[in-house]
């Protein structure tokens, strides 16, 4: 199942905007907390957005376009993130989260990726052969996880103060968890 | 578990301007497919939002502050958006979304709740007897679950074109659904 580039970028493209629009001043009960021991709050979800945009994405497609199979990725550091928000406020990690994300997109288009190029092929460390193209869908699916996560953990803050509804509200049942 | 008005507030008057960030003349792919038959794509779930917001919370906030436990709420009619949704663009459903919470809240803020009110009782048909504060938590929790679902829906569309990263997208094994 193919995905466009176009479709892809248009979506890359916008949810910085969204986290923005969700978060940004909003009180610290929504963005500060989590849903226990080990687990994310909205800010360290923007942490992780932040560092892997610097880290992650364009740093892999690259590596497939110079080396093919033959390099093996990067480890993506998950905790990364720790050093990147450190001393920082949620509205310093949105601004720039969004920046970054404008600057990969650029260049992004600049490589004028073809319909073949998608089909070139890099080395995943632990799940192997992997497509430009699987690796450009995972990045916007991978923004659609952590706005699923956010939300998540957001109407968990509530789950006490719904009483009878938490019977209607999906969200309270969701274990659709992201590996850690 | 009590939840204050303020925060409350502050989340429903971000989630339409995080709805039309998110999308917003994105491509039909994001916003017209579902996760199968009897399920509901993006626009639906706007469609939704928008008649929730014309039919369901602050009518139901008058009919408790008026009529108290005395008068079972009316029934919210889950596909009342098929009619609020005909022949209209997605674009006009998220700026009507929009008017109508900013409109709603502006109400809300003029009956200037204090803490007692909160605590004051309605009756819901199938639940039973509410609180004002859960019908208000529950208004705020229902634009997450919707926010989590259109997530949810959004990464169905690239199940296949992500290939193996689907192990780690926790977003793909979701199944939170919130009840029809």
């Amino acid at each position: 199942m193919a995905h466009t580039l176009e479709d892809t970028i248009a979506l890359l493209s916008r949810t910085p905007a969204a986290f923005d629009a969700l978060l940004h001043d909003l009180p610290e009960i929504w963005t500060s907390r989590n849903e226990g021991a080990d687990t994310w709050s909205a800010f360290d979800v923007i942490g992780h957005l932040l560092h892997g945009e610097r880290t992650d994405w364009m740093p892999r497609v690259k590596v497939i376009l110079q080396h093919g199979e033959s390099r093996t990725f990067d480890l993506f550091d998950r905790l990364g993130q720790v050093r990147e928000t450190q001393g920082k406020s949620l509205g310093q990690l949105l601004h720039e989260f969004s920046r970054l994300r404008a600057e990969n997109l650029g260049e992004l288009r600049a490589l004028h990726l073809e319909p073949e190029d998608l089909q070139r092929r890099g080395r995943h460390p632990a799940l192997g052969v992997v497509t430009l193209s699987q690796l450009l869908a995972t990045w916007a699916a991978h923004d659609l996880t952590h706005l699923h996560q956010i939300s998540r953990v957001m109407a968990h803050q509530y789950w006490q103060a719904v009483g009878p509804w938490s019977a209607y509200l999906g969200v309270l049942k969701c274990d659709g968890h992201s590996s850690p």
